[in-house]
């Protein structure tokens, strides 16, 4: 499968070079009209310097903003490499016919129309993406803003917006045109240089994907930030993500988290809504950095775009001034990040460099009154020391300091790239003075922030990419004994009888054809039976009535516990009996297994992604605590191992207040069963086993339901 | 209380304006030296276009940059209001004295070397202070910034800081300068106005509670903001505070919220230090609202400065764009906001006045090519509507349409104050095209921010000053009946006898004289005496071997619970009397109740400020979950109540899985019991009511343990 992706990989890169690298533009739709989109793109074309031709496309102008249109672009006499279409949306699947005949690898269709607009923009879209397949044009849009590269060998500017980007290592990918356009202003309001940039509206042809995918291929980008409101199809974009996301940190954002903000979102994009936890779960599974604060990803590319990765969480603050030590070591140590001891030697080295009113350990405050000489030592000693990841400073710019070669100094150091440098640096930048101060700092590529919370957040994102793209899941292990084929007969059987929900027996068979261990039992049909079930599994027994029409059978009186002996198994199936009077009645006896501890796991089927799973300790913990973690499957043994220690009730399960621990090894065994089990068998829609009792020895699924 | 805390006030106000509103100022210790503070300060004072006579004080120099300078006080030939103290810790005492003599009534010591110096320098602080008390003299610092006020009848910048602010409403008070600072520029760039400056030092007269006290009587400052690392007198503190945070919004963050946090705080402050979680419930119970992020405290603040106070939680969002609609619903959602339908009559009017690609609803979106005339309709359409309290826009400045126009139509909708309107303001600054609207909007006040969560964000804490601003949390109840003098005998018995623990038969006469209900106990010396207790009490009883040295005496088998008959209790009590051979030895009878939810209540003494009680459900929710919530004592009904809904688990104590509800009331009783016991009785250290056993129909006290 990696080679697989790795192929479809190559081939995507290759074709969007023609829409990120275009050697030659033409405008369809081109207009002499000044802020129509067809005159502004060219406009932007122009003022940004892109490197090749343009070719306005207009059937009565000669010329657009001093370039020589043509009728069509078959009166174009050279090759086109990408051309823009802003026409009537019914005018589209002509033009990508055309295009395609005249050799066009990418189209941008800027043009609204398609199936934002419902059936009839449906059908038009269908329509040009069945030529674009034809003629193998990869198609960016429709309904979009464009892409822009600012890399100077091509300069291309392929958008109607209004912010002009300094080249930088920063890439953007933005679902919405209006979000990716004030994160792009966002960068250049903070000065960090931008790569490339791409919004890509209806995404009917190339994807969020595809896009993440370029720029993680892309040697100029050195961070990726993405913007988006879901996925069309989360798994193909899971497969990219955690590919790119081990060579370069993805910042993602993802809105629609609360009902509402997707209930908004779905208005807005008309397809891609409902609140999911399984955007929060594949920034997880694939290692992006994910936010909940647009201004906070934007403050921390800062970072990205110049820092190395620090290896570890021990941080060195320098400070010269006390306050902002305090405000930046609560926010670092929040994020995880250590401020570790200082070794004597660096104790030693700082007592006989810095000023008398210094202080001498982590944070070592320089004080205000510390010049260049003291930042030097105070920086040099941290990139010496060992047990020390990264450098925090604070630098407040006291009018009684040489600022300058104070800043000159940090520079210095931050040119190695040892570590990873960030600073609150607190000036007043309407003063000529500290604006050289601040330039200095800038060209320099040290991340410089306003506030010590701010500065602290960018380094800790920065250890989490460390802790993220060092974090090795593993592959899922594959239970070779499974009976997979035994147990899509069960499925099919249950399907052609048209059932939503399998029957006690076929829930039974089905786990223990995947080696999930159940507590002993037996269906019965009759009284007898029964009472010979129960001998043979031993007593204490429950009994349950299992018929299809029983779905709530607890609160209806139709389950039994802890029966001791035969007699007692026989009143109650005769109960029962007298009870339901469903026609495919049966009674299913079970081992009775008091005592364990009562955990919950499930799974829920989610389109286009396969399936979550979940678990949980059951009863209260579920129902009124909510205390559940989730994971994509297929779950790996390192992350069921962790969704037995996320719970916040974790403790339970190693046993308090006399308790004995329970065996979490056949916990985490079940739940990596259960994860093979549907990725096997993607009918099932739901599954609950609840409970799971699990014992010091050993866990036994006690009620299980499936739907399929 | 009430009256004497604004009688305390008026004093404090009265003596503050020569501190703030100064009519003339010396500068003991000023120099000619460019860059010392005795420079700057007159440098700062003249450029801020200081109203009153300046008179550096300096024994050798004829004048100070340009101004006439005197040998020393007595020398200058007018009435001195306040000083500046630039000399030598050593030489202050002499010189407030000097300073008591002249009249002069406050004093900004900004001379380092005391109190945060070690002994030496806390011998010079209390020398100068009985000065200063001796002549009426009030003391702001030492070590300390200064003040600033920045209104145009003043222009009193009485500080060596680099920051001129404009005249605005926004007055701040920090105990670290270096973060009062970066406060005081981070206003300045987001072009917020600042009333008055504080930051005080080693505060050792005037402190926070006096300047928030101040703030709280200037009618030019609409809000506050306040940055400490903990109070020296929180009590006072809490007096001003609860009075202030009426009137108007304090914007608050205390620094060293994490162990680490502390310790920074500790080594910076030399005193304040601890992780407490006090500050935190002190700003709730005075209705502050509290920040852990500096950065989103000042653009907050840029709200509070313009706009007037929401009347309720439902927003109307305007957009012309899609995406951070999406986001900002998100997060006013995630602050408590609603955002309602329209009302027909709305929908009516917006479908005759906005474009036909408009969304009519909540949110209204515009279209990026609606105009001023669309903004405003749909405006007008929200200022009218009764069931909207506030109007959140994002306004994306579309290059298709005029801007300008836009702004025009939202600040004269803004100018009304009808309803808090904030915006996020999308827009390329660095176009002059754009830099006019943006103009438009800064002067027309309407708070624009760069980022949907931003603005969402400053709503959001808009919204939350309406809820805790009309939040009545009332007075805690006195019950009358109390046995106050009997309980107090019991403790002074039990100090006189050298006890830092209470006996049981105490513990639980003790909280019989606060009306507390405690299961039916008695104390027995004998088997005998055992026998009958029991008897008389009803079968099953408890017993517990209760001793001074014991103290984990479940751990040692010194409890024995459902004992049914007077033969158990016999068998019980001989086998303890073997096992402890304590001569203290006495037995604890008591009523065994099982069955009910097991809670607890406790109570800890924090140092100048009284008590904390904690409530949480016992067991693993307290012990595993941590499920427990505080407040500061006393306990009003409304707060108790609070306390049973604001733990996680909560909904336990309404019955789960056909458990019956507790009866919340005679809890809620048990805690306003418990405050009064601990307000009355302030040497109690520690107090555990551990468990108390809830019913149905009413809760004892179990067990219970109090710490003198």
């Amino acid at each position: 499968m990696e080679a697989e992706v790795k192929e479809q990989k190559r081939t995507a890169v290759n074709q969007l070079d023609s829409l990120f690298k275009p050697k030659s533009i033409a405008i369809i739709g081109a207009s002499s009209k000044d802020l129509s989109i067809g005159n502004v793109i060219i406009k932007n074309l122009v003022h940004f310097g892109y490197k090749g031709p343009i070719y306005p496309i207009n059937p009565k102008e000669p010329e657009i903003r001093g370039i020589k249109a043509y009728p069509t672009i078959f009166d174009v006499p050279h090759d086109i490499d990408a051309a823009h279409v802003i026409i009537p949306s019914k005018f589209v699947p002509q033009i990508i016919e055309d295009c395609g005949k005249k050799g066009i690898k990418s189209v941008i269709i800027n043009s609204a129309g398609f199936s934002e607009m419902g059936e009839e923009g449906v059908v038009l879209q269908k329509a040009f993406l069945a030529k674009a397949k034809e003629y193998g044009v990869r198609i960016f849009g429709p309904n979009c803003q464009g892409i822009i590269n600012c890399d100077p060998d091509y300069n291309a500017y392929c958008d109607f917006t209004f912010t002009f980007p300094k080249p930088g290592a920063i890439s953007i990918v933005a679902l919405s045109g209006g979000v990716g356009a004030f994160i792009m202003q966002s960068l250049f309001d903070l000065d960090i240089g931008m790569r490339m940039y791409a919004s890509n509206g209806n995404a009917c042809d190339v994807s969020i994907s595809d896009v993440v995918n370029y720029y993680g291929d892309d040697e100029g980008t050195k961070a990726i930030i993405l913007y988006t409101e879901g996925f069309a199809n989360p798994k193909e974009f899971m497969d990219v993500a955690k590919v790119v996301a081990k060579k370069k940190p993805i910042l993602a954002m993802k809105a629609g988290r609360t009902e509402e903000g997707a209930k908004a979102a779905a208005s807005h994009t008309g397809s891609l809504a409902g609140v999911d936890i399984a955007t929060e779960l594949i920034f997880e599974k694939t290692g992006m950095l994910a936010f909940n604060n647009e201004e906070e990803m934007c403050q921390t590319a800062m970072a990205f775009s110049t820092q190395p990765i620090p290896k570890g969480n021990r941080v060195g603050i320098i400070t010269n001034t006390g306050g902002p030590a305090v405000i930046a070591t609560d926010e670092l140590v929040s994020a995880g990040l250590q401020i570790p001891a200082l070794s004597a030697k660096a104790k030693e080295i700082l007592t006989a460099t810095q000023l008398p009113e210094a202080s001498i350990g982590n944070p070592i405050d320089v004080v205000a009154t510390g010049g260049g000489a003291h930042f030097r030592s105070a920086l040099d000693v941290l990139m010496n020391e060992e047990n020390i990841d990264s450098v925090y400073i604070n630098f407040v710019t006291a009018p009684f300091t040489d600022t300058d070669e104070v800043a000159r100094q940090i520079v210095e150091v931050n040119k190695m790239k040892k570590k990873p440098i960030v600073c609150n640096f607190m000036t007043n930048m309407s003063m000529e003075r500290y604006q050289v101060t601040a330039k200095i700092m800038k060209d320099g590529g040290v991340p410089c922030y306003a506030f010590p919370t701010t500065a602290a957040k960018a380094l800790g994102a920065l250890y989490k990419y460390h802790k993220v793209s060092t974090r090795n899941i593993g592959e899922a292990k594959v239970y070779a004994e499974v009976k997979k084929e035994k147990a899509l007969a069960i499925i099919n059987e249950a399907k052609k009888e048209g059932k939503s929900f399998l029957s006690s027996s076929h829930v039974y068979q089905l786990l223990s054809h995947y080696g999930i261990p159940v507590a002993d039992w037996r269906i019965a049909n009759s009284i007898e039976d029964a009472v010979k079930g129960a001998a043979e599994i031993g007593f204490p027994v429950v009994v349950k009535a299992d018929a299809e029409s029983l779905v709530h059978k607890s609160d209806l009186g139709g389950v039994a516990i802890n029966l001791k002996n035969a007699e007692e198994v026989r009143a109650v199936v005769e109960k029962m009996k007298g009870k339901f009077n469903a026609p495919d009645l049966k009674f299913f006896i079970q081992k009775f297994m008091p005592g364990g501890r009562e955990l919950i796991a499930g799974v829920s089927a989610k389109k286009e992604l396969g399936h979550l799973i979940m678990f949980g300790i059951g009863g209260i913990y579920v129902e009124v605590l909510k205390d559940v973690v989730f994971k994509i499957a297929p779950v790996t043994e390192v992350e069921a191992n962790e969704m037995l220690t996320k719970i916040k009730a974790a403790k339970l399960l190693d046993g308090v207040r006399g308790e004995k621990a329970i065996n979490k090894a056949s916990v985490i065994e079940i739940i990596q069963r259960l994860s093979q089990l549907v990725c096997d068998l993607p009918m099932i829609e739901e599954m609950d086993l609840n409970p799971i009792m699990a014992f010091e020895d050993k866990a036994f699924v006690v009620d299980a339901r499936i739907k399929i």
